[in-house]
């Protein structure tokens, strides 16, 4: 026998810390509905503008749902968590740019700005200034993870080796996350929903809302990973994966220098051939665009290349 | 009135070098079928062992087939070239792991590897010694380039400015290819067929063979792109993202040694759950497992994922 659970938002985390009372023990083979608030813990609606980013204050943590302890969890096992339905709990998103985040450099940033995409039609994120501009949806959550064995309060930002702030889109409902326990009962949390988001998230945010994401919890004994892994359930990228790509590509000796020299062509390529303002191509870039490493092998030069879903044009 | 041209793989050069005269000129709008020896030039053969691959001796250049003088092009211009066809010139290919070379350190790699590719029902290459695994093709030149405009003989191995060695597996028959025009007549030649390659080729070679490959060039005047961009036909990896992946992933300040990570986690992967020797594994990741930036934002850990189409298992 299963049981479902629910956890509301109403009390978040915004750390990671083994010292965090589990709001809910569970047994392997549950379910679990999560409400879950944006990264931003609700601080932008969908009237906020480039002001609100630049009064917005330092980054005090994803607000996390959770954690939820799972008996019989243990050092070295790994918890399965299979991504049984998702939805947004808003209708809109947003896509924040502020000058020293994201993968390019603060000096090449423009402005603050901020995006806000109508989420309301729950299959598209539209750009609401740009009637010819929708990201199919493709939700997943941002943060999925357990707590650390390291004591005292870590930042949500970084992924660590037992997941936390991955961002790797291809969570979407139906795949299984594999996640290392490091603490008994596995204390697991998660946040920062994403209605749609590229490979890399190269602003640092995609399209941010909240949502409810019901997930099942299994175990398996004494697996050991190091670090996490996942299983989809089908193809990758179903919802936008449906047409030609257009694609830039930047070669060198250092992968991250690549990524970004991949990312200024394409917001080069949307100026001039979509007519796109800078920040709204940075901004579709994060939501859309994936990076790939093409090949690590062929010395001294190594290939990224950044790829666009042109179904995101819909005139 | 557009012309179609053959050249044949009789001759061939080994460097890129402006100085070396073209076979063939051609206008813009014109097709050219290429005929391509593989990147050891004919040296291995379906009785091919690891054995051989210590015998190999240094690479001297990949076999180019090539010049092709495109009339009117000059500096600036970038060259448009489609791929309109492709098959292989052979009913094998291999992928060969050497001690030195590709993404994991020396050290790591037990012994000088041959894999041997049954590539005759054109559709999949079946790992020999194995009937469980078969990675469906998905064929391309891992080489199409420009001369530079730098004198002297330049190795094939790095891609470059101009394109080259790329290794860009999405360049499927219905791509273009947009090319930086650098000297006059741009200079075009491709070779390096591969039958199959996962994104970053991570142990320096894929399902190398022979092939022909049909290509149509066009000339777009002053576009002045820095580096190559492509645009797909339709949909990514279309043979191979059909059903589940399996995925690695790696946390942590360096792109570079998360993708040795990732690849490492999925070697173990492969070893443990699917029965393969370590080369076996290691050569299954260069040619059907794709490097992904998950995300390249969330400081101070980028994250790297290796994703395994499990449609190669077809037991």
């Amino acid at each position: 026998m299963s049981n479902h659970y629910e956890l509301d938002s109403d009390v978040i985390h915004q750390t990671w810390d083994n010292a965090i009372a589990p709001r809910l023990s569970i047994d392997a083979g549950d379910t679990v509905t999560f409400h879950t608030r944006d990264a931003a813990n609700n601080y932008y609606d969908p009237d906020s503008s480039a002001e609100d980013v630049l009064n917005r204050g330092p980054f005090v943590g994803h607000p996390l749902t959770g954690p939820v302890y799972i008996r019989d969890a243990a050092p070295g096992d790994v918890l399965a968590v299979e991504v049984i339905a998702m939805d947004f709990a808003a209708s809109f998103g947003w896509t924040a740019v502020r000058k020293g985040r994201g993968l390019l450099p603060e000096a090449e940033v423009p402005d603050a700005y901020l995006q806000i995409w109508d989420l309301s039609d729950g299959s598209h994120a539209r750009m609401r200034q740009r009637d010819d501009i929708a990201v199919p949806v493709a939700a997943f959550a941002g943060i999925m993870g357990n707590a650390l064995a390291l004591p005292g309060a870590h930042s949500t930002m970084p992924p660590r080796e037992t997941g936390g702030n991955m961002d790797n889109k291809h969570l979407t409902v139906g795949s299984t996350l594999y996640l290392p326990v490091q603490v008994e009962g596995a204390l697991f949390s998660t946040g920062d929903a994403h209605a749609a988001q590229g490979d890399g998230e190269c602003c640092v945010t995609a399209v941010e809302t909240w949502s409810n994401i019901t997930l099942k919890f299994d175990l398996l004994p004494q697996k050991n990973f190091a670090e996490p892994r996942l299983r989809t359930h089908g193809p990758l990228c179903s919802s936008t994966n449906t047409g030609p790509y257009y694609a830039t590509t930047a070669q060198g000796p250092d992968l991250f220098a690549n990524s970004q020299q991949a990312i200024r062509y394409m917001i080069d390529h949307l100026m001039e051939e979509r007519g796109l303002s800078w920040q709204e191509s940075y901004v579709l870039c994060s939501v859309a665009v994936d990076l790939k490493i093409s090949e690590i092998v062929d010395a001294p030069n190594w290939l990224v290349s950044a790829f666009l879903p042109e179904i995101v044009f819909v005139k």
